[in-house]
């Protein structure tokens, strides 16, 4: 989201984070790009868009773990790689891989992480927004570290890998520049982020994601039950994002909660009378809009 | 927002609403596309926009109405049109219009409504989504109509009019078609909605666009608070839109809420808590995710 002139638009160079130029590998003569031998723990929604992509990129995939079978197959043998499977993945017995990506929902994250029999010295990076680098803390045999692409996976969709933020984290230097190659290969936006600046982002990734995605689907619960065509919103949609991440968004806030239309917001109210539960999420987001409005600082550029 | 099979893509043709081809007025040989006069009360974001758009679809803005008579003109002048300006707008002093479009905000039209003077007959519609049609029954010399535009207005976007449906109501057949006409000389997308879906379709809108930037602004501002780029989230937001427009949005929705991830909903809560506001809806929008993913009917595909 772009703002005005007083943020820059790399968000400046604090002690939490920079960003790194994605063209930094190519500063000696006689660049090469390195090929690492990368192994996979997970075959779900991300694991199945990274693994392709890292092999594209020049890597090698060396294994790929999941609880099943037929899943770590699934990602492994188009690749060529070792498919791995059982509760606790055993990478001692794996081909030996320069990188472990650990790409399981993070409220699995810990307990592969406890499991698993890792070679001594092992790099192992997680892909989450949400866990600390303090994770690997258990673990002191391994050199922890974080590789969080900034994108939501599902299956059947492309990714556009050289657009996806890649959030790098690292307990030991070597690590960090190992990770930096591989995020560098895949993507022109790589950045360090620590754990604690990296949690805000995952909230706010969660605020801009999956909580507006929930606001199209109550949208989309309306016009059903109007019998409306489902498709009527999309210009609507697209011009309110495309409009949000060119402005400040609460710069560009229109509707009936900025204007404290209060008849319109009543008219709405008694029409969601059948949902309770939307009803009390129109009423807290109204607030929440007016409230945004009155706070100190660059107020909404509302006209008439 | 497409669905799946059992839902038509144009939503069926209930009692309250149909779709109308853009192509209806060709219908008779020698067509010519009919130029009306229009008169515009209000010269805001809704008229600003409206005013050109009619007068490069071939018809005649004839006179446009503001309290300030420096916004009236800026709307009027570059068109030739008379500009009026005043509390009270008296239209039977104005050059003739077959139509009157009042584009003022929701809740101003009830008092412009009550201050006007029409001329006897005239064929008024309002541009609100919110309003029934029954706002005209204290006025019963104007013919009531509504022409309600789909979309969000600001100062410097182009709007691209064929895309935006217009949403079309009136009291009388012969002021439907002179609707109708106006209306498919802008956009391809005309559909009669009466007023109880179309204030459904309002709410669903407020949703789908005021909400969804607000989310975006708060996205935004936790950003600012991390010291991150602001543009971060661009990617997700684009890819998070353009799968919620592509499919029904809570068979599609991700996040820690739908997989009930316990742990880092407390994480994400616990980061919040600087911001009580916020906080809570996080809260609500997280409890409401689970809640329709737990109702009848589809449910979301997540994998694993």
């Amino acid at each position: 989201m772009k703002t005005d002139p007083p943020r820059a638009a790399n968000g400046g160079n604090g002690a939490t984070k920079c960003e790194i130029s994605a063209s930094f590998q190519h500063s000696s003569p006689g660049y090469l790009p390195v090929s690492f031998k990368i192994a996979l723990l997970g075959a779900g929604r991300v694991a199945a868009q990274l693994a392709p992509a890292l092999a594209r990129a020049g890597h090698r995939v060396v294994a790929v773990w999941s609880r099943q079978a037929a899943s770590a197959r699934a990602v492994a043998d188009p690749l060529g790689a070792a498919a791995l499977h059982g509760p606790a993945p055993d990478l001692r017995r794996a081909p030996a891989a320069d990188l472990y990506l650990l790409a399981v929902p993070d409220d699995a994250a810990a307990a592969v992480l406890a499991a698993a029999q890792w070679p001594a010295g092992a790099l192992v990076a997680h892909t989450s927004g949400a866990l600390p680098l303090a994770v690997f803390a258990a673990r002191p045999e391994v050199r922890g570290a974080v590789f969080y692409p900034l994108q939501t996976f599902s299956p059947g969709r492309a990714i556009d890998w050289p657009q996806v933020p890649l959030c790098l984290e690292a307990a030991d230097a070597d690590g960090l520049a190992v990770l930096q190659q591989v995020a560098a290969s895949l993507s022109q936006r790589v950045l360090l982020v620590a754990s604690v600046p990296r949690r805000q982002l995952h909230v706010a990734a969660v605020f801009a994601s999956n909580f507006t995605n929930h606001l199209l689907g109550l949208a989309d619960a309306l016009l059903t039950e109007a019998q409306l065509p489902a498709d009527l919103l999309t210009p609507l949609v697209r011009e309110t994002v495309d409009k949000a991440l060119r402005n400040p968004p609460f710069q560009v806030q229109t509707g009936p909660a900025i204007r404290h239309d209060a008849a319109t917001i009543a008219t709405h109210t008694a029409a969601l009378a059948a949902h309770p539960r939307w009803q009390a999420l129109y009423t807290q987001l109204t607030a929440s809009i007016q409230a945004s409005a009155a706070a100190p600082g660059p107020g909404p550029a509302e006209p008439g």
